[in-house]
């Protein structure tokens, strides 16, 4: 076996075409050619060939010294890639040949033995595989950031009160803090979700070959701890034919995509004049120029729009690996386009709503104690308040019914009824009924684990300031 | 009303900005930006000014001679554009901003006129149409040439027989010709179907204004006969924010996707050892190096794989519009990324399956008549035989059976029993049951419309072809 | 031929197990099962058949008489399946044979003679599209009935005036009625497209055997005159494996259901305390015990739910049909239970949503008027204003903003300022600005054709209201 | 606060429609029910309410006497469900309703305390999160016994060759035993990454109440530890709006079916006549009447179908989520059905694969022998050969292409090849080159990790079985 260097690999190389009589027809040539997007995994390629070289060399398969060659020929593409010098073409096909065959104008015929016991297939699954490490996280880091953001805004907004809703009708009072204490429990599961979407990302394809595994005596688990991968997959012709962890980080993707949707829909109604809950800044908003009293929410707009991409890239995945047979087949190359765009589309929203918390809006804590103070959202409080005097509760329940429409006929709100008309309701009323009934009270007295008592709420805030350190 | 030309649109201007006093997070217009992908909407932009500004002028809204300065400063943008000299920035924001601020540079203040009656929203609207309405005319060409590749199979193979399956499990021979037909069918219905999304894209916008309308005096039929639109949009609101165009185009490009996808499942089988039905040609397959008689099919599988994104895109412009509550939301940007993609991809497909079935396939005529010999795809015509010879439906229909049995445990096909074994099962076959169950007269027996009878097939071609022309 | 009745189809049949040694395992004949569901086309499947018997007997290939046995005995059939008396099993795997058993009970032999000529494969899609065929009808007269429940709405307010907006952002007052039009415009693109779609639902596949056509000399095109059906399949591989027609109608019922999630978003936020535009009757809301003030507008929110599940189904048909090679494969089989579920959905969301619009809300014009009276959306009309006075264009443009920004200072609205205040931003006002930017002058103004101003949107209304008839 | 009870629920109640003057239009009871589809919930509905009476009963909530008929009341209606007598209507509404009503029955006015300090909100989604829980359970449980069906092929077959494909071409002979094991290993991350997804499903929304948590002192800890749940969320909120686990499931799911539907492809394959890789016995395939020699492979037909309704249900669920407000919004009410359809798809697509591979498909050694044989797969080995000779790599793997096209020239494979054909060719070859090329020993040298090698695959073998264990 010694020095033979065979490639194993079943994917076309440079040279499969001299066999061939005909040559590729130039549109078909375009139309299999990746190079135009994978370039973007290049740097990702010269790491998984380096360590690649060095295992070849600690197996004695090349040379120490060829492994140097490789090496610092890979490194060279590096320089010139971030130097902005290095230009594949649409005839290098993909990234790895573009790199292959520079590497070969740099270190002569030795660069063709870095293709030793590893095939296309298991080395584009390698890339992807580093690239989207190394992007979830990034991800991560700007979930943490978007959390921070809305921290800043809760820290301020403890004992804010804003209407709660549940099918847009306003329910009961609650802390603003703790509205937006919701949306950093969904940024949470979001991180832990991408930590396990890693572990299965995380695991090295490097050495499965075209399909079959390799001749050379290679050292897999070698090569996967340079690279720093967790494992290594046990069965070389799903080594190349997984495309699950792409799949599920799309549906990560999407999940974060979602919660992002949901508390921009709720800023742009806010925003609106009706509840007029945030005033947007100029940082993020656009105006009109004849109406200069209107800003647009443009940002929360086009991150709701933007989740339609992502769910759309997540079911073309799954689309893509519909019913396809073992091992290899071209329309993985497919895998790609969607899984760049997503990642993206998901580190620009988070931006982009980091930023809006940071710097685009402000609350109207003014605005927002009028709007609590507005309903009956503190019937419930009523009852409660008898049940607390005394009153059995059914008699305590029937008569809230009864105080809310004495009220509504009268055009009042309850805390605009007089002392004396509480009591012609029922004796037990007295004048703490008042503060009973206040927004405020009626908030704190929510103080169920998880509930919206300030003192839960300074709880939850501390929990989730702890994770951002 | 007169020659004033306030612009009443309530998109965001250049000038806009001037009443805010801070400025723009620099990422947040970048997010917000369209012009890295709207730009391709630019020839579309600059024929739908043109046509603005000719209406403007006929109705008395500007002068003749600002129209013909505007449509001349259009006209230089053009070929600036074509000449590759007009370079839009992210400052710019979008394709329209990036014409309007190069015609102010050419005409000075007059080129403020053109917004005129009009609003971002409707042009937008009006510039897309313009588009698909193109593209949809070339996808249609597309597929009358992927039709006519199929056809010139079609035409050699009328009497080439192939194994008919259901359940990928040989079922009866056909007609190669009438297997192609079947395709060619598919195509017909996408050609027409998008006959029909043409009548809804085809609609005009053009002074819908932002949301209301305009106060100006316009004539919206004159723009859109300019235009060569159809019909004009009854409800300015409806018409800033209808995209059931993009959609139904989405869904009609995603079945010509999907019909694409199973030719290509087809001719991959065909492609393979075991099938053998057809030889790949140089000019759209790749190889091996170290395996010269391997040729991957990789323009079907490609095809194959990119069902998935434009799948992927409908579904995402589904999701955009869920919702939306009128009119114009900034959501609605997200409309055209996908569509551009989509238009792309089957362009690129039904070329590159044109290519394939002009170049890139040969079938293999003798494997196929091997192939439709071998099994007992013509059990059925033995029981038509007897039927004709007199015996009772019932008893032929219950010799069958008996007869395949035989033959089973003989390892023997039907073709191959003697004319004594025939005999010994029923007295009433006689030599002629061999020409019976010949699988050129199988074939020729379903001579139902529609059916693989040569007769049929012949004529389902002579359609087919007259469709062409 | 003459008599002989061999059936043709490939798909299984009562008879097929009796050939094999062992049986088909429990657990697996329930999953394969379609009983359960295609049920649902019994009557259609009835239907078909008695055309077909009827065509066989014109050509001759059975007699009259069996004819009549065959079209009574299905008759008999739909009359014990209408009196709740014909209770297919599991055993009988699907509709078509739960149909054929029977019918075999009730005549006999003759029974088996029915499926001469025929397959499961061209029956079930024969079935399949009668079934569409009828509930795309009435889906179409669902949304007329929706149409008309807008259009009631929209005679009593054309000259209601309601803020419009952009961006969720009040941009210009409008019609109430030109608001609520948008919304009929779409119903009628849908009620379009659904004809659109009928072209190529109503098309008969009956004949083409279980995929290469038959050896009877069958008429097609008399079974499908019967049936009703515009036009007969042309090729029959493409007539049996076609699902183009189901994919087709649930991109039009997505479409119908995106058109519901926006109208019904609007409602959700129009019923809002802080919209406060529509009052909810009890006929469509339910409430809560101790807030008896609340009602949740339960209707538009499951629509808006609702919006889900059928975009889900089209995603669903649309991956089944990826890459299946020509002709039946059982696969399509699953082409039934979405598009019962999305034509359950869509009844029932037209129905729901036109019971909303009839009986389930009303607008509260008080709270409108004081809507549009409270913002700033009539700033671009002091412009046109100016511009009527002879003030250049740009001089009035740039007026405005001062205009507004002042008032914004002054904490006041337009209509607020006086008239010297007024006269102070520039002499060229008179008092007749205040009626020149009232909200009911400004949207009376926008009369460009479809927008907002009162006579167009008469205009649209009765053309509307004729289309209703 | 001692012992009232006030339900603090904001969702429907029997009793809210008293405070309601019209009443609900039947047409929108029907619609807006649920009872339908959450029977289906009723066990965890019973099991999740017993934990929460004895929970408040721990809390002095109510006394320890009340909640112990509250339990019984509850196992006497699971008692009555189990036997099929207990029949909730339309009227109920819900599955809770349905339970609460019929506990009132039996325990009087206290079944009315059970509702004390939860609601609708919490409560359905403790139901929804139990019943996954379980679900996911059996779904892992069905995953180990359809991979114990694949290791009962792969442990007879290690020395049993197949081809191995790319692109759908033979590319190198593999053992059978490494084939099926790709399909294990995808089972394995399926079964794992259930694991991931249990994490998020097992939390306890119980007591986040409506929206705010509740003023009763419950514990919820408590009853999430009755109910086994790992973890409580930490905001009420989120509690009742976040269906992140039902779309986490679901995409758990479509992989499981993507796995599914690609292994049914293979088998489809397999079982044509052009592959005949595998034989279809009577217990998993349906056949024709009038061919007897034809299996349908139905079972993976139909798996590979219905792959596409669990995309769709995922799809449908996202965007469901897209753009919902906080908190609850009756929207999530569609969370069941596309839930419970995907939950029975996977559980019947397991199983029906466990039985094809238990029972249903025979592998054909011969057949895989000869196919294994008869192409040139094994080119590649001959480079390797000479290598070991001491041929310089460069020669070597030139040589390789020369060797095929003399072979091609002469229509003869590698094995064909007389010595003297080889020695012509290149002097170092000697008669091992047969050995070094036949295609066990092809197979055997491919011994690195995770590679076809024997060595490799019973290795694997081991690992996988311990798995089952």
């Amino acid at each position: 076996m010694s020095g033979a260097s065979t490639p194993s690999n079943d994917q076309p190389q440079q040279t499969w075409s001299q066999r061939f009589e005909g040559s590729l027809h130039p549109a078909i040539e375009v139309f299999n050619a990746s190079i135009g997007f994978d370039i973007q995994l290049i740097e990702y390629d010269l790491t998984g060939s380096q360590a690649h070289a060095k295992m070849l060399a600690k197996q004695g398969i090349i040379s120490e010294s060829e492994a140097t060659q490789l090496v610092d020929g890979l490194a060279q593409i590096r320089a010139e890639h971030r130097a902005g010098t290095f230009h594949p073409t649409i005839a290098d096909e993909d990234v790895h040949f573009a790199v292959e065959n520079r590497l070969t104008e740099i270190c002569g015929a030795i660069g063709k033995k870095l293709h030793t016991g590893r095939s296309r297939n298991d080395q584009v699954g390698t890339d992807t595989r580093l690239y989207l490490r190394d992007q979830i996280g990034q991800i991560r880091v700007a979930l943490r950031a978007y959390q921070a953001a809305l921290v800043s805004h809760a820290e301020q907004h403890v004992e804010t009160l804003i209407p709660g809703y549940t099918h847009l009708q306003r329910a009961q009072p609650i802390s603003l803090a703790h509205h937006l204490l919701a949306y950093t429990e969904m940024a949470e599961r979001d991180w832990q979700r991408l930590g396990d979407v890693l572990k299965r990302v995380n695991i090295s394809p490097l050495g499965a070959g075209a399909l079959a595994g390799t001749t050379f005596p290679i050292d897999r688990h070698y090569s996967a701890e340079l690279l720093g991968f967790e494992d290594v997959y046990r069965n070389s012709l799903d080594a190349v034919s997984d495309r699950d962890f792409a799949v599920e980080f799309l549906a990560a993707a999407s999940l974060i995509m979602a919660h992002l949707s949901r508390i921009s829909e709720e800023v742009i109604f806010w925003a609106s004049q009706e509840f007029s809950f945030v005033k947007l800044t100029d940082a993020c908003a656009t105006g009109s120029s004849i109406m200069p009293q209107k800003k647009n929410p443009d940002v929360p707009e086009l991150v709701r729009g933007k989740v339609g991409r992502v769910y759309g890239h997540l079911q073309a995945m799954l689309t893509v690996i519909k019913g396809l047979p073992l091992a290899y087949n071209k329309d993985f190359q497919e895998d790609k386009e969607g899984l760049f765009d997503a990642v993206k589309t998901v580190n620009a929203c988070l931006e982009a709503m980091t930023i809006l918390f940071n710097e685009g809006l402000e609350f109207k804590p003014q605005r927002l104690a009028e709007a609590v103070a507005e309903d009956f959202s503190n019937a419930t409080d009523v009852a409660d308040y008898l049940a607390t005097k005394g009153v059995p509760f059914r008699e305590a329940y029937n008569l809230v019914g009864k105080v809310v429409r004495t009220s509504l006929a009268a055009n009042k709100l309850l805390k605009d009824l007089t002392i004396e008309e509480w009591q012609a309701l029922h004796p037990a009323f007295e004048p703490d009924i008042y503060e009973a009934i206040a927004p405020r009270q009626v908030v704190a007295a929510r103080n169920s684990f998880g509930g919206t008592g300030f003192e839960q709420v300074r709880e939850a805030l501390q929990i989730v300031k702890s994770r951002l350190n």
